[in-house]
Formats: C-alpha cells, sequence, structure tokens
C-alpha cells in the first residue's frame, strides 16, 4: 500500500499547489490513501465547508487538522457528521469529531489513521502519549498499519512519540512548524519517522505568511491581521510504501517538489 | 572563502562525531573557518572552559551557544577574555561575553560571525531583530560577509530573520531544535537560509536525550534528570562558499553524515 | 496630590460601576487626579474613541492600557494624537503612542504617571526594567512625583519592579490579573506598592467573564468567543495621597467596594 | 470544624514564622485542621522527608505541595508512604504518590483535602478540571466537606475552579503566586474561595527570594541561583469554620499577619 501524507496546506497557493501535483503522484506513484493536514487552508487560518469538499475532490483521501482546526465556526458541525475530517485525538472527551478513522482499499486493505497533538508551547488538551497507546491498541484491534499525524511544537516532543509508538506504529510523522526536517529515517523497532513533514504554500514567507506581516509582528509585539504570501510555492510530503498486512514500512521517501 | 557551520554538538558523542569527521571535510573541501555551536557539549547541558579548549582542538575556529550558555558556572569568566566565544549579541547589556567576531584567514579574507537568539518559546532578552540591524551595521564597517548563528525554536522566528537580513548578510543559519531542516535556500535578496542545522549527536535518541528519559518527563510532567544517549552518531552541518569581498554566496549545501 | 488608581476596567459592567462610585470618591476624598485602566472597557476586548471619551468624561484623568491596547482596530489613530491615553512605555520604537504623561492640576502641581507591561507569559517587548530607570530618569527632569502602572502576569516580575524602583518613584501598582491583591505596603525605601489593582467589573464571573465560557474553554482547549458577565460588580483602586513637591507617600489605601 | 489553610511556606523564614504563629491561632480559635504548602519549605525549592515531620511537629496536619514537589531527590520515596503529604491529583497515573486525604478529627468529624494544579504557564498534566470532579465525587462517598488547593499561576483559571466546583466542595483555595489576593469571598452557590492564600516567608523579597537576585534575573536573561530572602515575615492563611456533616461554610476569614 502506498501512502502519501501532505503537510499543512497553506491557503489557496498550497490548494492550487496540491492541484497541480497531486494527480501526478498519485498516477506516478500509484498511491492508494493521501493523508492531507488541512488546518490552514482557508486563509491560513482553519478550513471551511467547502474547502473540504474541495480536498476530497483534489484526491486527499483523510483530513487532518491541529490547533487550527476551530478558526472557522462553520467548520464546527462537520466534524461530528464527517468521518474522514480528523481533530487531533488528545482533544478532551465532549469536542467535536474523532481523531482517527480506518482507510479501506477498494482491493480491501486497510490503514488506521490516527491524529494526535503535542502540548509543548501548544493548547493544553489530554495527553497525546496517553491517548496514542489507547487509541492504537483499539485500532489493532482493526488494522495493522497505522500512520500517525503529529501535530506539534517541539522537536523533543515528536521525537519522544516517534521513540514511544516505535514497532507498534507503521509511520510517525510530524507536522505544525511548516518547515520539512530532513531527518526521515526508519527507528530502531521499524517505524519510519519524520520531525516534520513541511508546509505545502508560498515559499518565499514566514511559514507561508507575507513576510512583511510576520517580521512587523516580532518588531512592534502588537497583534497583527495575517495574510498568506503568494509567489513561488513548495510541495512537502511524505510517501509510505507498506505492507497493510504486516503492518511493516517497505520504504519512505521525503518530498520536495517547487512550482 | 569556505564556511563549515556545524548545529548543536550534544555531549561526548557530538565531541567524538566532530573529531571523527572534521578534519576529513576540512581537507576534503579546503574549509577556512568553521562555526560550531557549543551549548551542548558538556553533557548535554552548557560548555566547560576545556572543552572550549576541546573544539578549537578539533579544528572550530569559532563557538555560538544559546540559552545553554550559562549552564556550567565555571565558563561565566571565559566569555570576557576569549572574543571566540560567543553567546547571543541580544543578550542585554551587563551580560558577560560578546555576540560577534570578526575572523581573519591566513590570506587576509574576513568574515564576520553574529549570534542571536529567538525569543518566542524562549527566554526574554532584547530584542533579536533590532540588535541584528544595529550589529550588522556595525560588522559591516570592518566586513563584507556575516554569517548568522540564529537560536530559535518556533520557525516562524527564524524565516523572519532570514528575510529581516536577506541582502544585508551572506548567511542565516538556525539552530537549538537540534534536527535539521530540509529547506535550504538562496532568498530572494540573495541570503542563504536553512530553518535548522541540526544537532550534532547521538542519532537514536530524543534531541540527543536519552528516548527513556525524554518519554517518561512528557509522560509523567515531573522533572527528570537528562542524559546524553549512546549509539551510532549524525553530524549536521551547513557549508557555504562565498565571495567574502562582494559578502555573496556561491553555492550552499546541507550535510547530513551518520557515523 | 491626591491619585486613585483604578484597575482594567470591564466592559459596560466595569464602566458603569466607575459612573456610579467614581464622582463620590472624588468628591468625599477631594481626588486630584485618576489614572484608570482601560483595556478592558470596550468588551472585555481594548477601547475604542468613543469610549476613551466616555472615560474622560466619567472623570478619568489618564487612561492606561496593556496587551489589549491594540484589540479594537480605530483606536490605532487616537494613540499618536491623544497624550492622555497610554500604552505601555516597554513597546519597541515605532509601536504608535507614547507610555508616559505628565499631568498638572488646576493649582500647578504635576504628577508623571508611567505605564509599564511585563515580559513573563506576555509579548515579547523591550525590557520593562531597562525602559523604567530610562523613563523614570526622563520624567524626573520635570516631576518629583511619579506613579507606575506595572501591567503583568506574573506576581515576581511586578515585585521586582516594585523593588527595583523603590525610592525611584512614588507609587508602583500593578494590573492585568483581574483579581485584587492584600499586599499593599510601603517598600523600605518609601514607594507605595500593591501587586494588582484588581479588576472594575463583573463580581461573579471568571476575571469578568462569563464563567460558563471560560470553564468550557479550559475543559476543551478550543478558542472560545468570550462575553462580558453580568450581575453585581466589584470596583477596585488604590487611594494614595502623596507630596507632589517631595515625590513622597503620605498614605495609600486599598479600595474594594461591591454594588 | 475550624480550619485553617496556610500559602506556600518559603524556606526557613516561613518555618519560623509558622512556628512562632501557628500554636497560638490554633489555642485561639480552636482549629481542628490545618492545611501547609509546603513546597518551598526546603530553601525555597521543594521539601525533605525532615522538614515533613518539621511541619507535622508544628501542628500542620496535612501538606500540600505543587510544581516544587519533586525539586529534592530524597523526598521520592515519601510520597507513596506518607498519605498526609499529598501532590496536585492531576499529575498522571504512575506518578508517586496521592492527591487527596480523608482528616478525621478526635472526635469523628471527618474532612476531605483534595489538592490540584493548573495547567496555564505550568507543567502540562492531567486536567484539573476532569480529575476535580471526578476525585470530589469519590471522596464525596466518604466525606461532606471538602477544601481544595488549587496550585495555579493563571488568575483565570483558579476562578474557573472555583466556579466549577461551586456548590459540590466547602472550600476552594488558590496557592503558587506568592502574593494574597483580597478576594475572598463565597460563591453564588456557597463554596468559599480565595485566588491566592499568599505565601508565608520573608515580606521584603520578590515572592520570598532575596530582591537583588530576582531582579538581576530579570534584566539578564541569564539563569540565576536563588536564596531565600531573609527580614521580617509575612504569614499568609484562610480560616474557614464549616459544618463538616452538611459540607457548609459557616464563616470564612483571610489572615495577613507580619512579624
Ligand atoms: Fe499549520
Ligand atoms: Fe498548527
Ligand atoms: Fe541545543
Ligand atoms: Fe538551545
Ligand atoms: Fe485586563
Ligand atoms: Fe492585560
Ligand atoms: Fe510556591
Ligand atoms: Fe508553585
Amino acid at each position: 500500500m502506498k501512502v502519501l501524507m501532505i503537510g499543512d496546506i497553506m491557503g489557496e497557493p498550497g490548494r492550487r499547489s496540491v492541484a497541480r501535483l497531486l494527480p501526478k503522484l498519485i498516477a506516478n506513484h500509484a498511491i492508494d490513501v493521501v493523508v492531507g493536514n488541512g488546518e490552514n487552508v482557508a486563509g491560513g487560518f482553519g478550513i471551511t465547508p467547502d474547502l473540504v469538499d474541495d480536498l476530497f475532490d483534489l484526491g486527499v483521501s483523510v483530513i487532518t487538522t491541529g490547533n487550527h482546526a476551530w478558526d472557522k465556526k462553520e467548520i464546527l458541525d462537520v466534524f461530528p457528521r464527517e468521518p474522514r475530517l480528523l481533530r487531533p485525538a488528545n482533544y478532551p472527551a465532549g469536542v467535536p469529531g474523532r481523531g482517527s478513522y480506518v482507510f479501506t482499499t477498494p482491493g480491501g486493505e486497510s490503514l488506521g489513521i490516527l491524529h494526535l497533538m503535542g502540548r509543548a508551547f501548544m493548547p493544553t488538551i489530554d495527553c497525546p502519549f496517553q491517548v496514542a497507546k489507547r487509541e492504537v491498541e483499539r485500532l489493532k484491534t482493526q488494522v495493522s498499519a497505522i500512520v500517525v499525524d503529529m501535530h506539534a511544537e517541539a522537536s523533543s516532543e515528536k521525537m519522544a512519540m516517534g521513540h514511544y509508538l516505535d514497532g507498534l506504529v507503521t509511520v510517525v510523522a510530524g507536522t505544525h512548524t511548516h518547515v520539512q526536517t530532513a531527518d526521515e529515517q526508519i527507528l530502531p523497532k521499524g517505524t519510519a519517522y519524520i520531525t516534520d513533514i513541511g508546509m505545502t504554500g508560498p515559499l518565499h514567507s514566514v511559514i507561508g505568511i507575507k513576510k512583511e506581516l510576520a517580521i512587523e509582528k516580532f518588531l512592534t509585539g502588537m497583534p497583527r491581521r495575517f495574510e498568506v504570501a503568494s509567489g513561488p510555492t513548495v510541495f512537502c510530503a511524505l510517501l509510505v510504501d507498506l505492507d497493510a498486512a504486516l503492518g511493516k514500512v517497505v520504504s519512505v521517501e521525503r518530498i520536495r517538489m517547487m512550482d
């Protein structure tokens, strides 16, 4: 089974980059499942019901999010009714939506997708490590292979999660910093890992935002309305070939394309 | 002029990796200047007077540090008297040491090294942007080429600094997260940039720390004495070829080697 | 000279409490100057041009603010042209507005008002301690008595500022936590001090916000639109009698009234 | 039943203040139970086995702690075997010790003591609100009256906890900021509340620390070894008269004495 995980898709430039590149990648690599992080598709902040449909139309199979999941109020009703739109599983009981999904290919192969969020320098929610163990055990009754989107700021928390789930899941891939890391690897017990897949969005920007606005914020300390940058884009993803029956990695490849 | 910038060197494993690989890199690439981040050389926390000498003996020309600069009390006296040992320039007036250095090769070419630290999720010190502009102007009276070690947690703050100094300095390279990023690039106005050079230290670890200890800290919320991990190491650096007279980048290459 | 300092005035309930109580307090105590913190007068978040006028009409002489100074965009133009509306003095150069004001009574007595903001758990701006020393020196060329509104989260940063300015200014009073502290005192070198004056606003609330909304935010980790609570109000202030010529405290009294 | 809750007892000056004042308070007010926060008794950082015994000898019935619970390694073994030494109940499963205790007077009246810790600007542990509800339900099978030590930084989190538990417990009292607040009150459903009891320790200090050291830390951004201040002390407590059978408050009084 070929799985493509796309990092935080940033605004319209990110969506257009996905529209241009994803169909070719799916065709060329015979990709079975696409997991895309959609927390920034709506002008950099959140996701709307229409954009959920757009991402599915573009070929995304399952959408993960993160701390920006709730930025657009109209999305709140979608979470409970659309199982392919995930929010981190370690939001507390009572929060709308789910944090995992089991995807089944036309050929009958299944893959668990688990979405977690770190807490270092992030909203204080339930412990991602406790929830990870519980959710992995639950999913393992249905699937052998699980890929994890660990949305977090601190490199230490992501690496700790990678090692914590090493051998228990097939992939742990980070999102949220909007910068791809160069540390893709197979951990000692067989799990594929990368600290951050990186953003898909405007290249000449500050994590996707117009650089002038971001610089002004750092210079003044004042709140600032942010806008998504324009210009050339970068497309960041992780391509994993895995054995869905065994839950084992066959190969892992980091993708960083510019267009 | 060939400049090699090595990211956070982590404990004894990091130093041994530098000892094994740096001489060959210097010889093979005819490297003129080596900037090494030494904030973690002393068991992961700080640097001692002896380890300053060790790094110089290994071929490091100038040592940068960061938030861990002060972990070992015996180093405080070294900062004022050793100009090749830097602490971030935006520590307030009165803090021991300096944040920049002008290195001159035997052939008479000069390079400015400027050390800054971000403030997002970090100690609250003076503004790195204000200080950067002031220090760059001052250094520009002596040199044409400046390389910057921007020690920071948030990807946004590092990218903002890269764009803020784009065209004014030759290189802006991040340190501190201990994970190499895959975004090395030439910014629109000509400055070479990478969000993080990455750690030189134990590969199978949580940012260099024994993974069991880091995981336990996340699971319990209790403070935990950390120890540097062992096993195979990763060496992370950025190799820049630059024209010292013009202050322009000739080429930039990210280095990630395992041994 | 009698100075009344009112803590964060919270929304319409806070303004109505000021309207009911301030005229009587001014009359009964022969108050000469009223310093009121207005960062929350506009529905809990920021201040508008009309509300600036309202506070002046209610008897406030000088308005301080804080981290919420910028919440309403239409106030940005008012800061440069209205010297009696302050933002913290340690916002960096280039930020609109000023951080201090010299008030002169009809009888010709003068008082300096200095507004500072802490950085612990707050926006990262310039150092309040460095700026305090510089601004106090500048104001001392014009006045003998200075009162300081130190807007900060951490009790340690406020107490450190109190001792740092002890003997140099007449009063250091904290704002921002919205809870009055019981530690009003004269510091060893003569400066009157309180860690927080406390909020003027709805009593049965979570720092002025409807309690159900605040609890829900803590329970879910999701962002939540906040609304100012209703019901009985609490009025919190600090009344200082000082010798404006000598810059010395005559007496200090904490005021906490409910209505 | 008369319950005295003493806030963070700071170092030797704090212990000596307790030694001088507590016996008289117990005698004069016929106090039945004393809850004392001991997280800072060992030189400002943590608590040792000997100091646990000292506090019991001085008349403290039950010791609460907080984020500094673990500062002294030798205390770790004491937590599991001494049920009257509490750590916050919302530390995750597997952390040594307990977060609640049922105290029974010689006359046979019982009181539940529940210890919680906030997460805003604090270590990220389990949710204090979820844990509070679960623990209160459990304790209610044994006792009618419960007093809560809510150890937290943010005033909003403490007030939210007060309202969350209003009517379910008898007292919610905050600790940790080391500054007594002036907002003692009976909440709408009958629970006695104060945002912070305040520190018992050196008066002329920065939250108990020598002021010069604290100021230097804010001025330099460098880590600094802290020492407990000396000089006159302040004793801060909350005295609650409650009906243990009904779980209702009879009266509540804030105590702030200097000596
Ligand atoms: Fe994102
Ligand atoms: Fe995010
Ligand atoms: Fe480091
Ligand atoms: Fe660092
Ligand atoms: Fe406020
Ligand atoms: Fe504020
Ligand atoms: Fe404490
Ligand atoms: Fe504490």
